[in-house]
């Protein structure tokens, strides 16, 4: 193999790539970077057999060729070169690959390419596009609600429902539940599969195009692959049934909230300062007249409160949350003003975005002794 | 005690004292920040008993008094206030102070002031002032060079030597040593102390002012203070005897050579990138002709070169060194051009600032087997 390409181009794909490369690696060709070079175009791959990653970038190839590098050192390597172009060149003899930039010039050892467990699209019982605009939204809304648990798989990752022209997502730590549905044009099929959290990170974090892009969605019984711009992503299903969480939704609410979302939230996260250190992370929300009083007290530190104007519709109320849980919602949601839907002080309570009927977010009280 | 301050004075003040809070402290009273109010001035404290350090800020005091608050939440209490103004009230019978600011409400326990070891100003054998930016010149091309091991506690602190108008400083790791020195118009006095890195470290980070200040320095026998804007920080000396140092700089040399600072600097990084996971980080300078080749070589991980311009009057020589010795001195050195004075590959060598006589580093090289 031998190629020239644009030093940054490559250091960029090195960076998506290496997002795959296990830490601890099952095999040692795990912790290595695949390169392949054809047609004008390097391709990089990584995978850590959960999930694979796969860049294209443009080059000049003037040797076709595949090659494998350890990814830690490459990555490093590339990244603190001097020049504008990267040139690569695979001697076999040796087994070493130089690469150079300018007036530096490095050699690799090589991995054995031919040892890489090279990542091929598959063919699915399900594809369909989406903009990605419209799939940012569906896994930023959903993903934060994961749970971090790996001893209960089904919920370290979000459901994805495919009915007809609807496609909705949700995810749940058992505490709290967040759903968001979008409506299609036409019908894409059907599906109800669970996606690992990982992958949907990843996700979120290389859809950044400004305009809307099309996404690939490819889905068969237990693998998941987006393919967009010059990227593939893939990954392994998580098996098991998601709880059936549209029973835990309360069909209506006795008391309704407006409220400003940057307002409420900086509040709440200041008067949990108090209550961090505490197991629970517990405030309490006194829901009365037109504003809404953040309580918190652990009594090794002191106590906070704070008023939010709020407008309120329906029966006072005093009820006590995980900070945390309001916090992460709260983050995540675009609109100016959101809106809180509650019942009974122990009874589930919904939090939405005034503007996204399809938005719905449920979370569990807390129980106070006081 | 009963004051309104600048929030953001506050923080501020806040940031800088904390540095001085111990993570586990001696006794718990050291986990706390003092507060005292008077006269308009507000003074916040905190000490680790190694070192002390005190802010002042204006203030609206309604009340004069002390208290003293558990340190990390008052910080971050403050940090996250919502107005621009702080109030801080202290109901002595419920020993409790009462944060406001804006519609946030904290109520935080006090600790008892009385327990706090309060720091005060002492009388020194020698006292003198000095422009802040001739003092982080000192300390920033010396400070560096300190080990780190606490085992050898002389070589943890930078030697500061007052000889008639003249001020040296020096910091040695035994493998590297760093020395500066500076003129005054007249004689100051004559004092030879070890001041431990950390105080330097914070003088560095707090000496920020953008035309020259006055720095206070008062020394004694075991501690030193430094005074200057709204500061007063102060530590004890390391007790021992600092090496003489001076018969480790060679009296000649007997190869000179002139690098641009930055193009040699940024070669030895790159190249480092292949010694980095050895033990020793070895890289060979090989000074031949008008340029320096770098190299380095990991059996493991493969090899980088580079060639760097440079002006080499002497004989040819190549040598080895630790290249984060290099990277370091290199880092903390301004001038364009930097000069490397070499004897024979086992033989001290020295890195200047080719603008700077006053500043000198030597650096112990290393043997390698091929």
């Amino acid at each position: 193999m031998k190629i020239t390409c644009q030093k940054n181009e490559l250091a960029n794909a090195l960076q998506i790539v290496s997002k795959a490369v296990a830490n601890k690696p099952q095999t040692p060709i795990l912790s290595g970077i695949y390169l392949k070079a054809a047609n004008g175009i390097l391709e990089l791959q990584a995978t850590n057999y959960e999930i694979g990653l796969v860049a294209r970038i443009e080059a000049e190839v003037t040797e076709e060729g595949e090659i494998a590098l350890a990814g830690r050192y490459f990555q490093e390597v590339v990244r603190k070169l001097p020049g504008d172009t990267v040139k690569l060149s695979f001697n076999r003899d040796a087994n070493i690959v130089l690469i150079e930039s300018n007036q530096a010039k490095f050699t690799l050892l090589s991995m054995n390419a031919a040892e890489f467990p090279t990542i091929k699209p598959f063919e699915g019982n399900l594809s369909f596009s989406i903009k990605d605009n419209i799939l940012r939204g569906l896994i930023k809304k959903t993903v934060f609600a994961c749970s971090s648990d790996e001893s209960r798989p089904v919920f370290t990752g979000c459901s994805l429902e495919v009915t007809e022209n609807k496609v909705t997502m949700a995810a749940t730590n058992t505490h709290r539940l967040a759903v968001k549905a979008e409506t299609f044009d036409q019908s894409i099929g059907n599906i109800k599969i669970i996606i690992p959290a990982r992958i949907l990170q990843e996700l979120l974090h290389n859809m950044v195009s400004d305009i809307p892009t099309d996404v690939k969605v490819t889905c068969s019984y237990n693998q998941i692959s987006f393919s967009f711009d010059n990227l593939y992503m893939m990954s392994r299903l998580i098996e098991g049934q998601f709880p059936n969480y549209r029973g835990v939704i309360p069909p209506k609410f006795a008391t309704h909230v407006l409220v400003n979302t940057a307002e409420f939230s900086a509040a709440v996260d200041r008067v949990s300062l108090i209550s961090r250190s505490g197991e629970y992370n517990i405030i309490k929300l006194e829901f009365d007249g037109q504003q809404i009083h953040i309580t918190s007290n652990n009594p090794e530190i002191g106590n906070a409160e704070e008023y939010v104007p709020a407008e309120i519709d329906g029966p006072a109320l005093t009820i006590a949350f995980n900070a945390q849980y309001i916090i992460d919602v709260l983050k995540n949601i675009d609109g100016q003003q959101c809106r809180i839907s509650l019942n009974q002080p122990l009874s589930p309570a919904s939090i939405q975005e005034a503007e996204d009927e399809a938005f719905i977010y449920i979370v569990t009280p807390v129980r106070t002794a006081h």
